[in-house]
């Protein structure tokens, strides 16, 4: 059993591993912060979608008005939308790539940029910052998946 | 080579690896389900987005009435897009943390009770129940997820 | 060091896992993709949905009129998001079973249809093809995804 257990940590114990599941994690609560700042757009902007979410704020047609959209809260879901469309292959093509033998620095390299491009993205998204901002941000995360996707069917083709 | 095949039987042979691997398949079923659960109301509704998809219902103008949005196939699709916001961190979030050495009984209460508020989740998005139902299963599983997120970064951190 | 580094190799020596992870790339890449034609879609409509994305053609008024939706770019984004409520599963599931001892053969007949089904699937959606061709490319990944997670639940299942 413990033998088990100690081949298992093999991969934790691995540093390009470990750099991997750091940003991974990063780059996932990222993106579970749109949910909250969705919540509190939708609640200081009372626009809601669901007839059940107005209750606390009247009956019938006196909460029916509440149902309606707002930019904001479009904009926040929009980002959202963009990284579980960018992240989600992140999340994959990383740990892929993370387990094809990369060089730590260049492993490194990869994690750090697509986790910068991301976060820039989200300030880009949200603020909202001129263009290209936000196109160059998601363009750079795109490329770097692009890159690490080259490495792992270099390494690992078997079709 | 079956050297090779042993080491990487290791994983599935880990009780929490084993756990996680159960409790994820059975919260991407879930997810899964919302599929035909949005066909099944696209139908019987008759609330089509595609035009091609009218095709069986007539010809034309009198196809083109199906072209709708239904509140209930809105409702589900809603729940759908939430699952992947809330389930792509725990699948991915809930790999990092099954591989890194979670008590066995800790790890089973994180993944038991996510499945468990995702699976209460949907049933309060489609019944509907009032609020604070689905806002607590949400947040339920949104809390799981970041006290798995917090063993991740404390076990591996690698910047 | 060195030790630990071979023992991580081991995945990436399996050869269910090494096709495992170039189908995965290429319907992730596939997935990826979707982005792309999106934006050409929108760049050719003039189809823009942020303020920001509209001032390289004009100011103000000028520049509002482009802020539209447009059938072709809402149509991509369909299958966009069709592919991430798909390929999310296959992501998670198919890693699982990969790690579940399949055969190679049947492994690699499963990863094979899923990634043809995904591809014709998209081609169905853009062209468009009449139906049941999107309808049956759908659900014949979707056939395939369940067959893995009973494979997983079979081999692992720890409740």
């Amino acid at each position: 059993r413990s033998g088990k257990m100690a081949k298992l940590t093999h991969l934790v114990d691995n540093e390009v591993f470990r750099a991997y599941a750091t940003y991974t994690t990063i780059v996932l609560l990222k993106m579970m912060l749109m949910s909250l700042i969705t919540a509190y757009f939708r609640i200081t902007r009372k626009a809601f979608v669901n007839l059940e979410d107005t209750a606390s704020f009247g009956k019938g047609e006196s909460a029916k008005k509440y149902l309606r959209t707002d930019p904001d809260v479009e904009r926040v879901r929009r980002g959202h939308l963009n990284d579980l469309e960018n992240i989600v292959p992140f999340l994959g093509i990383g740990l892929l790539y993370a387990l094809s033998r990369p060089e730590l620095s260049t492993a490194l390299l990869h994690f750090r940029i697509f986790a910068g491009a991301r976060i820039v993205h989200t300030f880009a998204y949200l603020i909202p910052l001129p263009q290209p901002s936000r196109g160059l941000s998601w363009a750079v995360g795109y490329a770097v998946t692009i890159s690490m996707a080259y490495k792992v069917l270099k390494t690992v083709l078997y079709l």
